[in-house]
């Protein structure tokens, strides 16, 4: 109970210190926000051995605990990727400066003179799980837009984390900023991530990266605001006015590029009219490529045709983001099915219609409420980097502040400044 | 208990049809959206008779049970209150089309085109205290967005309410859009206004308007993203520079214009070198208007020699929101101190230097964090219709998705529409 209370207060005293840190960057300018991603990039770069070290006793401790090799590998770091980390910073520095511009700027009634400036928000916590990248990208993005992180990875990657953090510390006390403009939670247990929800105050806002249980919990425990990211059961639909080695192509890409990613697709729906001839040539190539139909009724019969490994799908499968090679297939009566099915089913994250009618396209951009509507392009696009915004924070799937993927100018406010000679309101 | 499930059953039904309603409303234009708010204009002013009479039993029924004018006064509606609701919907209509704006748009490296488009936010929960005129403005702007909204004001109200929602809804389908885009929750109890704040998916937003134990409340409890409203611990500060007769007019302006409001000042800080030569002509008036003043150990005799009523202040006194004729009084060393105390002690809603000095106000704005920082300016101009945005929804003292007043433009997110020939992502 006492290490329970413990813990509580230690990361309430980081929330404190980032939140002093934070009023020091709030008042920091360009160039010494671009010079700390600089010397965070140099850090990095001079002392990846210690890294490197950290994250070997990280990887050697997470396989003996039985960890799969594929969060093994999340969590790996080695001299190339320390140096795409190192780029990323690189890229962020290279960014226009998202603080300090004027937004707005008018003349009152009474004469005084109003402008609209943007400012950071403050201190931004982020929960990730043990993928040490992240704390490089998350911290990188955070000073670069004038905000002091509060950072949890975790628990497989507590060392490389660490090691990290004291890198970048050093580095931001080398130009003049406070060490803690980042600061990393290492305490272990659920009380840690629970203080960090319950900062109010300290904390500005909170995004959860991870898994739909995190976000759940973030969502139900926080009393900061949460940006909701991640979850994305994302469907791509093939209108009968689909060119067929088009939709092949795009289904190909969203399901197959990478299993384990929010935005790779997890339903196919399909037109009634031109299911027998697309479906049996998608399900093939699937197949081949070994991913798992679920597929219901009028689906089956043409998949397993093609020779695809299909079990029935039931409406449980309509809701799986299975982050695996596995596919749900539904043949839908038309447009209005298609959407009917995303608005039940989908996460808001990215939807993809292939259709060479415009007036479908159209219809589906306007009626599907989701971060990204794809038209005749693979929903493996929504992505930071991608989408021209460099290393993002996440990929939001509310609508509250910030939509789809985010980054530097995702993590701004704005503050009002009147200026005038003596105005009263009458 | 079977009660209370009902309420929640029926809770939820409304925020279903609401969420249904708002996939019509996204897909309406403008004009509809425009013609939906002169309906509900020509309907209140063709049938204030209606609600003019259900209020009289609200503010009956109010009386019976004891509730103080000042509240009386705020749900009261007479011809003309009513008058000014129907042209602030009037103004609503006049206002830019938030919806479906191209914010941004780029070929990406693929080839694809990107746009970046406004949308509303979907079904907008605002939950408020007993005054009526909240239900026609809320109700307003969220159909000026495009948003349906699901509203539920203070007990005391709930004729008035149910009348006024009644003509909106008859309003809207007059239209053809469906009467759900306004849904008035009129169930009573404790539990209703809970089930508002878990309507996950149904619910884009929740907006409290009201006093702190409200918004507290709703942070709390809320699984949908708040926007908190309101709480305003205002501060006026004199700096050694300011203008005595300036530093006398905005503190009275900012105090005594309206007590119960949130803008109003509820501390006043002067710098120790122009205490004695400021600080009692600011006393002497306040005593006037009947304001006590709680003052620190150096404030107290300037405050008392002049005449007015003392008491001395504590800690306490510098975290109040008085909304009465009460001020925190406290001479402060500087600007420091000034900002280190508005830092501790405020709620980010409206800061006010007053100084002629103008490095010094230079200095307060870029480093007091408050949605409106406010220079020889009076606080009382944080307010929608003085910042030209119309009617408003609240004041924001958050810094996600909006800060300070906000309207329509603060009811919008926005999606990425990406249209392309096949594009898939290497």
């Amino acid at each position: 109970m006492n290490a329970e209370v413990d813990v509580r207060n230690a990361v309430r005293a980081q929330g404190e210190r980032a939140r002093d840190a934070a009023c020091v960057l709030a008042r920091s300018d360009d160039r010494a926000r671009c010079a700390a991603l600089a010397a965070m990039a140099r850090a990095l770069r001079a002392h990846a051995d210690r890294v490197i070290e950290a994250n070997a006793r990280d990887v050697a401790d997470a396989r003996a605990e039985g960890v799969s090799e594929s969060l093994v590998d999340r969590l790996l770091l080695n001299p190339e990727r320390i140096e795409d980390a190192v780029r990323s910073l690189g890229e962020l520095a290279a960014l226009p400066d998202p603080v300090g511009r004027v937004l707005e700027a008018r003349t009152l009634a009474s004469g005084a003179r109003m402008e609209r400036i943007s400012v950071p928000l403050g201190v931004v916590a982020v929960v990730y799980e043990a993928r040490p990248n992240v704390t490089v990208d998350a911290a990188g993005i955070c000073v670069r837009s004038g905000n002091a992180a509060l950072l949890r990875g975790g628990g497989l990657a507590v060392r490389t984390n660490v090691a990290i953090a004291a890198l970048l510390r050093a580095a931001l006390v080398e130009v003049g900023l406070p060490a803690s403009c980042v600061e990393y939670v290492d305490a272990p247990g659920r009380e840690a991530a629970e203080e960090m929800m319950r900062l109010r105050g300290l904390v500005d806002v909170l995004v959860p990266r991870g898994g739909r249980s995190l976000i759940d919990t973030c969502v139900r425990t926080s009393t900061v605001p949460v940006i909701e990211t991640g979850t994305g059961n994302c469907h791509v639909y093939v209108h009968t006015s689909a060119d067929p080695a088009m939709a092949l192509g795009i289904v190909l890409n969203a399901k197959c590029r990478r299993y384990g990613v929010c935005n790779a697709a997890e339903t196919l729906l399909v037109d009634e009219a031109c299911a027998s001839e697309v479906l049996p040539a998608i399900a093939g190539e699937l197949a081949v490529r070994g991913v798992t139909l679920h597929a219901d009724e009028l689906a089956l019969p043409l998949a397993a045709g093609a020779g695809a490994t299909c079990l029935p799908a039931d409406e449980h499968d309509w809701k799986r983001e299975y982050l695996a090679p596995h596919l749900a297939v539904r043949v839908v009566s038309g447009l209005d099915e298609a959407v009917e099915h995303i608005r039940r089913f989908g996460t808001r994250h990215s939807e993809c219609i292939v259709a060479q009618d415009e007036a479908a396209s159209a219809e589906f951009c306007a009626r599907v409420d989701a971060a990204a509507v794809y038209v005749n392009v693979s929903t493996a696009f929504t992505d930071g980097g991608q989408f021209g915004l460099g290393a993002e924070v996440g990929i939001s799937t509310q609508k509250l502040h910030v939509r789809g993927p985010f980054s530097c100018e995702g993590l701004v406010s704005y503050k009002y400044v009147v200026r005038g000679e003596g105005q009263v309101r009458p």
